[in-house]
């Protein structure tokens, strides 16, 4: 199992070792649970202190989907929609959640996984001017992810643009941040927490893919933007009984910086594969600045490297080629990277 | 923290050790997600063995509730509801996840937290000889627990009854086992793993308070009780990226009779206390074989005792007194029983 | 189809021939749809003077289950849950409407149909005091019917009572008033529609039972106090395209009182009925003011009667009676009430 | 309101005359409720008759969206979606219905509202051929409407094209025929009702823009497609108590060819209006052949032509001109169009 070369996803390992250690020497403490323990109070403080959001409710909830579908079955009314990129994981890999909770998902086209203000504006004002409007799905709300699916950030600017148009027409904005540690290590990167927490009205720090076992941080900024949240997170079955786990781990993740060490270890290697690929003349399919590469490969290009590397598989291009995703994670050792180099 | 004598519940520590134990080894292999890793299989082939269940589909989910609510769904077509008891889980703590999913949960009157097959049978003879059934909500499934909401355990019976109800109506029944351990280490149970696997359509093995850090085993016996399963798992928001952590546990759980261990201990740690009990002549609120003591206490003795040791709030009865319930667990050590004990 | 003496419910015939030669009248007008033609803004003016509401929203929906799902999930958020009888249709005979929408019907005893302000204190009362509270469906709104499913009806003593409690917990009051007209024109009635209009935040006037060929006008006494509520009935599938054939019928049905005669003649139809049943020694199941009459018949006068008189069939008692239900409405004809009378 | 000249919509009148009167005859009869009456029976069979499909179940609902979203409920599993295109009225004009039942519209890009068998199979191939197609919604089904939202009609071809994507795919096809009186008396047409009723697996014929007050009859051609099909139309609260209201309707329409008599009206009109639009120089924004023309218009055409005719808005062009729907139906009368054909 451990002799594969593999790059195919960012969530192959168990936990980063800290976050085992200190469940391991927590063990058989008592407390209550439902995360009214000192663990979990402990990182929700350390999460407000790290966005600059001292108002902040923080809730931890376990995988990606289902944070999405309760913050999002949270935020809009029954008869509203959720506006996002067609490419977003809640459009596409999160077999209809969305709607199963009773939300259209109000889909843009997207330029690299990204959408604009410039279009959300145009959906909005659509509907507003549209005579037919109460017979339509109003849109409720703005999902984005950061990175999005195609591994690319926003800027701050645009962030900053797309935050204006929601407060302008008063619908929330939410943001998906499965790997957001890996958009924080980016250099290239210019959106920080406390940016994120100031723009944005609901967001999660993913916790699945950036080194624990499990687990998503759900932050409104604002104290109380949804009354009832608890209750709403154990109707969706994603209240953990022994909610100091996901604590513990959230706790871990912001002692020390560790989450921003993690995005770095996964950064500096895919740069330099990056690199490499740049150098030995492989195509990329879009440039992206995370932990994510999107190679184009012909067959016999995929045939040799699948050989002797796992990578994920993206999709099948028209003109026959294959788009093969590395993954990097707070895991990939160095010599690991130097392996997958060796092989172009 | 470490001070306290507690036996609030049986979720307050962390996981058995030989688990962690098992994620700390395992920790940097690398895994296939959602469940496709050769621990997960190697956990499933176990609950195969140990139900004598060879053909069984075994999913590993994360929390009761969630179980509940992604089985219910799956198990009930849409315009069908779910029998249970009224005090059963689904009917008073989970928020109205079965509603939620939008399934009426048709109440039956408990006898310490029991349903009957004659009740059961009554239901469904009721709704098939109601000139109006058409306009009324079709009981679709049933759904019991072992050990029920009161910690009272159903005999075989008693399951074979309401299982054969079951078969006889066509419709699928559901065990909830979140504490299944506790009762299948009872001296007084006669109702075994496979005995479950026989009589019920599906039915889970929890983990969560039985020694693991989370998890639910969710056993369906007959292959392909429910196709596509696995994607409404995932439309629930329940499928762990990381599933091999699911795995890893309940694989761990059904190695050496873990399983049997941690119930056991709970039990003998139980039946002691239960004894002390009754010989300081305190009053029991209904007599339970399983980890859970209900203990019905005057105000003064409630005063004293909640003094010495935590207790969990169970009611206030209309005639002054308090019950409160004293859960063991696989966590209970040997002389914290007796600091309880010798606090009677 | 004509000959035999049928008395099995209160929709049996078309409607009022005074809505249908409305209906004829206008029958060639181009109106627009959706509601927003002058017959259904007349209409909609001619209840707020009825209700003395004059900032009351108004709206025409089609049929009776509809509109309390669709006012129920409009009043309701996600994680709360509707207080009703037992009893209540929306409990019984919907098919699980509401829960389809996603709530738990929080269903109290009844006595006679009915539930007390005390019952409604106490349910909500102890949603507070639980400490589980949170894990637990938040009751949410009131249901009551005017009638009730037993053909009685609440005082207004009784309705102030259940008011207060409602205003008092800060939730809606609703009132199904499917055949509204059979409660106002009894005798023993002191719940007229101003002050039905006082009480409650929404309520229906029923029109499929009381006259017209379908139609049930939902009434917000105060303005917007279900924002976008128009949208909310698009999305329930309960918006009228050609919206004016609903407001044609309440337009007709709020001229020169006919709605109050409609009731006028079901109930003296009744009172009649009644009078003769118990002259002739019938035992009545309950005591009911309205156009429903409860008669338990052993099995011999069941057979006896059902020769000659067709009636609804209600329940079989314990004891080997059968509760059969005798329905007036504004289409009983006076000879009609004489030919029953004398097979009695 | 008589005096404007409107060809705003199909749905301005109240119901043909001979429906009217029907209602008026049999006003006073008794019948049972819920569609039990012998007027339904009848309706059944005449449609049964005119499909030639002599096992179908026929079920009389009150309106378009509320006929789509439990027919496409009761379809589907809770983890498919629908195939429709992205213009369809499930997509655009249903205030999110599908998507309040849990359901995903898969939407495919239209040429002139129409989709193509080669469309969907593309669509149930990708899903297939998807390695993550178990974390995305199965396309479950496909909805098309006949016309289309676009006025467009489905030749016979087309139509066998994609109703054998869908056997082969195993996934049923429904047609919306909320207008098919419109489409089946094209001239151009060749998709007879016993063509529909031979290829799709569910359809509905529409009653409310096809001369009925309300209703549409939902045909499944084989028995038993939906087993409770009933008890789902009560739990979507589409179930009519006085059924036979729908039924008299339905049963007029298809007595001695009044459904085919209502088309051929509105077609005969609507080819006349077309032919001088063609005449006199007007751009029709795309070619329909059915009741529904529609006609770009620049700024002055638009203020010239509003004046005298009252026409639906449609929307605006990217280069400033206007789309404005001029309709036709059963209630259009002669002189009316050539009023029309004067002002142009």
């Amino acid at each position: 199992m451990n002799d594969i070369l593999s790059f195919a996803s960012d969530y192959m390992e168990g936990a980063h070792p800290a976050i085992l250690n200190r469940l391991l020497e927590t063990n058989m403490e008592k407390t209550p649970g439902y995360g009214f323990d000192a663990y979990s109070e402990a990182a929700r403080e350390k999460i407000r202190n790290a966005c600059q959001a001292p108002e902040a409710d923080v809730f931890f909830l376990v995988g990606g989907t289902q944070t999405n579908a309760t913050v999002i079955d949270a935020l809009l009314q029954s008869f509203q929609g959720v506006i996002a990129a067609r490419t977003g994981h809640i459009s596409s890999h999160e077999a209809g959640a969305i709607e199963s909770g009773g939300h259209k998902v109000l889909e843009l086209e997207h330029e690299d996984g990204k959408i604009t203000a410039g279009q959300i504006a145009r959906c909005v004002d659509a509907w507003h001017q549209d005579a037919n409007r109460d017979h339509m799905v109003m849109p409720g709300m703005v999902y984005i992810s950061q990175p999005t699916e195609y591994g690319t950030i926003y800027s701050l600017e645009e962030l900053e643009a797309i935050s204006s148009v929601c407060r302008r027409s008063d619908i929330p904005l939410y943001m998906d941040g499965a790997r957001l540690a890996y958009a924080l290590a980016c250099p290239a990167n210019d959106v920080s927490l406390p940016g994120i927490a100031r723009l944005c009205d609901a967001f999660y720090i993913g916790g699945t893919k950036c080194g624990a076992l499990f687990g998503e941080a759900v932050v409104f900024p604002r104290h109380d933007t949804v009354p009832h949240f608890f209750t709403i997170v154990k109707q969706h079955g994603a209240l953990l009984a022994k909610g100091r786990i996901a604590g513990i781990q959230f706790d871990t993740l912001f002692t020390d910086g560790l989450y921003y060490e993690i995005g770095r270890n996964a950064i500096n290697a895919a740069d330099r594969i990056r690199a490499a690929l740049e150098k030995k003349g492989y195509r990329l399919a879009f440039q992206t600045p995370t932990n994510q590469i999107f190679v184009m490969l012909d067959e016999k290009q995929r045939r040799d490297l699948s050989d002797k590397v796992e990578m994920g598989f993206w999709e099948n291009t028209d003109d026959g080629h294959t788009i093969m995703r590395i993954a990097t994670s707070w895991a990939t050792k160095s010599e690991d990277a130097e392996r997958l180099i060796s092989c172009l």
